[in-house]
């Protein structure tokens, strides 16, 4: 299959730029083709608007959502943009791999969503999303770093649960386009844990990995 | 008081936009100071990283965390993000005004949080956070218009509920620094709404703000 993994943190050396790596190695060394979209490295620009298209059909009122069915209808998007839009439809999985800041992916990944998933590309509400999403043949993971421990995001955790935390994008992002969310999987307070315990959880991920294809999806 | 409004939308003449500038009208009405924080007007850079720092303790490594630490005793953040500490600091009021993109904020918004938001500066995991939070006297309240029905935002609704939704905002975010959260604001389906029903989510925003005062915090 193809696997799209979607990596966001500034620092090539840090743990989860490490976990990026594991799953680069598992995924290539199974025989399926890997593409790393490495979005600091990328300088990627998060910011949706105008930008995203080569022309706009109402200079007058910015609507973005109009302006999107536009340009899925004329390929109007610009061509960095169109790029990442393909990469996507080539993907058969996608993988979120991020340290989580304020309870979310960091800015330069949501900005990734709000542009690449734009009206008429990966849903339109009275047709595709959900159980009949644009892209229900595919299946997306988050792959996380926390600064919190587990107890603090478990169910009676002063953080919150994790996954109620992360709805907003295992439901409210993929799922809403119709992606088979599966489990994800978490390198616990890593930015203070000793290197045996960062060993530890890579293999952990490694095996959480090899048996992805027996993992029921959450969504 | 004073009053800051985080404003996120690429169109000045949006629904979006004309929610703020009733916040804005209110709130100077009633004798307070108001500074709007039109981020794509002002071109905000929303992703957090290097950027952020006047020099660099460990270029070998890039910690943010460490980094964040450090440049909070030592002055050390480049100036275009201490001048958005110090609007922070200076408000008692953080009205965030944004249309709800993929179950969050924009990621412009989500940015000025990952950057403003530093460590040492705004928490600090072992002292400072949600009831003991720095910034525990300041309150804090969104306004957002959806693209959704309130049904598929309701307790059974297909998107989940709003207040989960929107939890990594209000509780993740906003309370973990220690924020009083006042209950939300929201312009409903506002691209699909004929200008009659545009113009009374206006005049019930007004009184929603009108009775903040009265409001019991979320959290």
């Amino acid at each position: 299959m193809n696997v799209l993994i979607l990596h966001a943190h500034p620092e090539p050396k840090s743990f989860t730029s490490a976990m990026k790596d594991v799953a680069v190695d598992h995924f290539t060394s199974a025989g399926h083709n890997v593409l790393v979209n490495d979005l600091y490295a990328m300088n990627f620009n998060p910011v949706g608007g105008k930008g995203d298209f080569k022309s706009i059909t109402n200079p007058d009122f910015f609507s973005y959502l109009k302006e999107q069915i536009a340009a899925f209808k004329t390929d109007g998007f610009v061509d960095d943009l169109k790029a990442e839009m393909d990469k996507l439809l080539w993907a058969d999985f996608i993988l979120l791999n991020f340290p989580l800041w304020w309870s979310s992916m960091p800015a330069i990944m949501k900005g990734w969503f709000d542009r690449v998933l734009a009206l008429g590309f990966a849903y339109h509400p009275a047709e595709s999303k959900f159980l009949t999403g644009k892209f229900r043949d595919k299946k997306a993971m988050c792959a996380i770093t926390t600064g919190g421990t587990p107890e603090s995001y478990g169910p009676d955790g002063e953080n919150g649960n994790l996954e109620s935390v992360i709805y907003h994008i295992n439901h409210g992002t993929l799922y809403y386009c119709g992606m088979q969310v599966l489990p994800y999987f978490v390198g616990w307070r890593a930015h203070l844990k000793p290197k045996e315990v960062l060993e530890q959880y890579l293999v952990d991920y490694k095996k959480h990995l090899e048996n992805i294809d027996n993992l029921k999806p959450l969504y």
